[in-house]
């Protein structure tokens, strides 16, 4: 009689219980909330980039004449460059896109099965923008660097001797367009992994 | 004997032929071989952009002396910018991944089991190897369209008005790297749409 009891109870403990085959609970997983969170984290990024370079106008007398106002002044702005236009066209175009997606992807967090067939359209999206990121970002660092340190075989003078303070703002508004676009690239490689995970082995 | 022989091929004909259930033949999706196609055009660009550049040297006369050699020679060449310089690293770079990925693509393609793992690590390093070239692309050619237009604002004269042939090589090498740019972002879109496409519906 003990031998033929003994199997009963562990062939129960072995079969899962039949509701929760039935009906999974939606599953809320980290890939949406990390997408989220890296999407407010591009809006930041891209109007703090966009506000930075906005504000870098200054303006200085460069040279001292005799008749009233006593000074020659130069104004060192964003318009000047064709370069900084383009990145602020750039950065305020991503913290546009990034203030969308991010509630799109607020919105698929609290419905986790739309969230499938959105990953492939914010990945085209995504990477385009990191395109043209990444490109606004080299285009106003290389001028940039031309105005930190000139170019002598070319005969480009440095101005950030003079326009120091537009000089930091352009500094501090191109390191924050490289995080912005690091943050591009971390939120298509979280759709790919997120893709990839909900493929059966 | 008739009489018994006639179901046997009956039967047979109902049920399908048991070694196509027990083994599908896989599958070589078109992504798959877009994947290596768009692998050889990044390889072709990344190396044509990079010797187009580095053919750019140009020596010209810019004034006339008197004694020999009876003129003042300068060159433009891509070392004396480091925006250049960059821009020849960056698509070296990507020329070197292109040709390694375009042979573990290819192997893939023979193997289509092995794709599904190795697409969410091709997505990793497409999008930073796009981030990379983007930048490049848009630093030489922010510096490329000061030596074309100049910056009055800066005090930076255009170069290209004397170095025409240098100029032609680096916007021709500036646009193979934007179609460069647009490849990698082909490659990544393709690599999310054929993960996509692997999740059960």
């Amino acid at each position: 009689m003990a031998s033929t009891d003994q199997p009963a109870p562990e062939s129960e403990k072995a079969a899962p219980p039949p509701e929760t085959i039935a009906q999974p609970p939606p599953r809320r997983d980290c890939f949406a909330v990390v997408d989220v969170v890296l999407r407010m984290l591009l809006f930041a990024a891209a109007v703090a980039a966009v506000v930075v370079m906005v504000t870098s106008k200054e303006t200085k007398a460069v040279a001292r004449i005799l008749i009233p106002p006593y000074a020659v002044y130069r104004t060192a702005n964003f318009k000047n460059s064709p370069a900084m236009i383009y990145f602020v066209a750039a950065l305020s175009v991503a913290g546009f896109y990034a203030l969308i997606t991010t509630m799109v992807s607020f919105l698929a967090l609290l419905k986790p099965r739309c969230s499938t067939k959105l990953l492939p359209h914010f990945v085209i999206f995504d990477v385009l923008m990191l395109g043209i990121v990444a490109a606004a970002a080299g285009t106003a660092g290389g001028v940039a660097y031309i105005g930190m340190k000139g170019d002598s075989h070319a005969g480009w003078t440095k101005v950030c001797n003079v326009f120091e303070k537009f000089c930091h703002h352009v500094e501090a508004s191109v390191a924050v367009s490289i995080f912005a676009s690091i943050v591009l690239a971390l939120l298509v490689i979280n759709s790919a992994h997120s893709l990839s995970k909900r493929i059966p082995k």
